[in-house]
């Protein structure tokens, strides 16, 4: 996904709904029988499939879509029903036009008692392509990107499919219609299905970060080849060598690289997995992709505008990857919804639970601990103003932990007072949000730097790492001059600092100039995808 | 421009060209000739123009550009001509297809001696839309939004025009060759001819906020439309209710209405200038059309993502609203380079050059008026949380002012060191390029929220003034918590009242949230141009 991303989204798109999201949940929820019988189809995509997860009415919150599978017992198969118009499953891709499958997550019931969410296989198309009775689809219409994605909706008419079309890993249905499942809680089974398919998450910021290595090397390339003002009677300047050009591009360059590192490790660490299901790289893969995806929304409009009217022309490449990629903050899952889930998951020590009572126990415990695992803070570091503390990893690290650290007991005290005082953890939660989401970028934040620290510790050329060094200094030192009104208020870094780190940050935007183009180049996009006309010599 | 923006950014551009730039050029740079036989058959559209200043190696340094006008003393005519293909005029609205004369800037020569840049009207398509000999015009191609304008490369291959279509308002030529100007610096004249032109910039940002205020319009009632997730048991939550929501449309929306004020505000100080130039009017223009053009693109971000897949969906609006106002940041002057003209006109007092000598006694000027009118800090004001202070427009519009007023005295002095210590003006402002991008928003937030004030008390109704007085205090606040860094660091609030502001920042957001139907109600848009199937009952 991270190569097909530097030629073009949409099949990026295709190409993830077909092997990560209708063969990921063939692979994660289903069992034996349906490896045996779809897999290979899928993966060689003699069958293509969908992904029919979200209904119109249901985005973010699965858990009540309202999609149902009845049993029915003389014949021994699930009838798929969608109730009304807002049921229907939504934005589906390769539904509109290629899906012959679909994989489709109902409400699951046994002589009319709910069971919770399950995924089912329905058929929706036959070998020719042509719908199936009770199936009806429309396209989703023009979008503002990735129109070569065949999005579309799909409701179901009693649409009856075999009991083993049920992909019965974590809920097994007999054929005379007994249920079981090894967990027994409808919510915590639910959690862990979604789980599974955390690769999604994954895919998607690798495929995001490409887009924006893509524009950032078109911007700094652009940057070293336009001229504009300079001194009378000289030669114009390289809008490159602009104090504010610089202060633009090089902290989103070294935005670039961290998340580099830090995708790797998290491919690596879910790789690892096997398929298990970890919460703490759910947490993390949906963080990342939150995080990740901003980035490149952000970096490709910096670009855009970096590039001016040239910018501007499709030719240049921007405009059709602002397109497509601007979804990505919103598909496989909103980012404002994920950061949440990834601070609760900080809260509860991992737990996707949040029943009242256990999660107010949890805040309790997190309140303790981490009012003791504080580090103390001293008035002489909180000054010091040296460049070579400045740009020491060892304080940056800290800094960063020490935001994540603090921001994670207050949101534990101010939901365990709140929850005290008698309010419903909804609300609780609610007055907490904006806190909660802060939270989890700071935790994001700190794990990227960490990753880039790993990086850098096997790094043996000292040139190499002498710079790596200095981009990982201007990452961590301009998330920490962003916010640099919290640290003050903290008490964690004083006025003279404060400035002494956006000085930093300035300076190391110049030393990380003097390497930019190669700092582009070795993303290593291939230069036939890169045929920008701005970037012409002409 | 405001009205026809609901509906089509397009066709406003076209308009705006034809009127603003191409008529409103032969009012403000020709003389009564110029008017008798142009004016009349650009304003009926029986004569297409268009606004040739913009080159493909000259964009924002317009003093540069290569366009040559020789006089010919034999035939009393002057030579147009484009010296080679970078010279070419690029993004040129209504070449391509409509326009039939253009006002061209070019490079005066008499005698092979230059005087500077001038406009002059050529023809460059017959009545009946045949290209002219001479003129070579090309399609600038697709781009990712404004299709319906036909942007043009145009060049002239010694392409003869009379001596009478120099539009002679700020330099004359005679037949015989003589030149003579009521200004005599090249760079004077140039700066004076440029700032008659300043309508276009005011014209630009009222047209971004049309398309802010819609892009606003849709999310607030998507927002009280759609729900998602709440308590177990009771109907989902509208997704206005939840926190993070609200503190993302609810201060852009107090930004909208600060906006709509000012733009209002500076049209009548335009208008009533009656074509004159004022330098004052001219910083303002650029700086508002920066702010709020800025302000649109992350504006209608926002919106996007607050409206999630449906956002993504091009019937709703959306899609097209960014694509189309894209590119305002970068035309009429590329934001960033603007922002500078802005900063340097603060420091200059409002004067246009900035010869090394003339500017280093204006520093000096500057920075000693500066120290000595800085109002003085008292530690109980810097303390103070009580929300009646927080939301005291005095303290509110005291605190812009100091922020503006030491951001201008700090840009001097840095500015003075380094001129001092012998680098060149270049160098120099290069250096301090960042921080005078800051001072120039700076300026703008101060005179945004005094013009808010303005108009607030010229309102009777009580219930009204206090509703505005929150949207007011929502500006303000919400300006200074992005800036809690700054003022934590010059010791204008302390870390209580750092705090204290972004609460009230929360609590403001959730008060204007009850209003905010009707607040985008009240922006007008007509319901048959608000048509988005996100908003439909279905």
């Amino acid at each position: 996904m991270e190569t097909l991303s530097y030629f073009d989204l949409s099949l990026v798109v295709k190409y993830g709904v077909q092997f990560g999201l209708f063969g990921g949940s063939i692979l994660a929820l289903g069992t034996e029988k349906h490896h045996r019988q779809f897999l290979a189809k899928a993966g060689s995509l003699a069958l293509p499939g969908c992904f029919a997860m979200t209904e119109r009415a249901h985005g973010s919150n699965v858990r009540d879509i309202e999609t149902t599978a009845h049993y029915q017992h003389d014949t021994q198969e699930f009838v798929i029903n969608t109730p009304h118009p807002q049921a229907r499953k939504d934005y589906i891709g390769n539904a509109a036009l290629h899906g012959q499958m679909a994989t489709v997550f109902a409400q699951l019931y046994l002589n009319d008692e709910s069971h919770g969410v399950s995924a089912f296989l329905v058929p929706i198309r036959d070998n020719s392509g042509n719908i199936l009775p009770g199936i009806a689809i429309e396209d989703c219409g023009h979008k503002i990107g990735l129109n070569g994605v065949d999005n579309g909706r799909i409701s179901f008419d009693q649409v009856r499919i075999p009991y083993e079309n049920l992909l019965d890993r974590f809920a097994q249905v007999t054929a005379d219609g007994d249920y079981h499942s090894p967990i027994s809680s409808d919510s915590k089974r639910f959690f862990t299905m979604l789980g599974t398919l955390v690769g999604g998450r994954i895919g998607i910021p690798r495929s995001a970060l490409s887009a924006a290595k893509k524009g950032l090397t078109l911007a700094v390339r652009y940057a070293h080849k336009r001229r504009q003002f300079g001194v009378p009677g000289e030669s114009e300047q390289l809008i490159m060598d602009y104090q504010s050009h610089q202060k633009r591009l090089m902290p989103l360059l070294a935005t670039a690289y961290a998340l580099d590192f830090t995708l790797k490790e998290l491919s690596k660490k879910y790789i690892d997995l096997g398929g298990e299901h970890s919460r703490e790289i759910e947490a993390l893969a949906a963080g990342i992709k939150a995080y990740t995806t901003w980035f490149t929304t952000s970096t490709l409009q910096t670009c855009r505008e970096a590039c001016g009217g040239n910018g501007y022309l499709s030719d240049n490449y921007l405009g059709r990857l602002k397109a497509d990629t601007e979804i990505y903050t919103t598909f496989e899952g909103d980012n404002t919804v994920l950061m949440q889930l990834v601070a609760k998951s900080r809260l509860a020590d991992f737990k996707q639970e949040f029943h009242e009572i256990k999660f107010f126990g949890l805040v309790k415990y997190i309140a303790q601990q981490a009012t003791t695992s504080l580090t103390e803070m001293n008035p002489i570091v909180t000054r010091k103003t040296a460049e070579a503390h400045l740009r020491d990893h060892d304080f940056q690290l800290a800094a960063l932990s020490y935001r994540e650290q603090h921001l994670l007991k207050r949101a534990a005290q101010r939901l365990k007072s709140r929850i005290e005082s008698g309010m419903n953890s909804f609300q609780a939660f609610n007055e907490c949000q904006n806190h909660l989401v802060t939270l989890a970028h700071a935790y994001i934040e700190r794990v990227i730097f960490e990753n880039f620290m790993t990086v850098l510790q096997q790094v043996q050329q000292e040139g190499l790492q002498a710079k790596l060094s200095k981009i990982a200094s201007l990452y961590a030192l301009n998330t920490i001059n962003q916010q640099n009104g919290w640290y003050q208020e903290n008490g964690y870094i004083e006025a003279s600092k404060s400035k002494a780190i956006r000085r930093q940050v300035t300076m190391l935007s110049l030393e990380i100039r003097e390497d930019s183009l190669d700092l582009v180049n070795a993303f290593g996009i291939p230069d036939h995808l890169m045929n920008a006309p701005m970037l012409a010599n002409d």
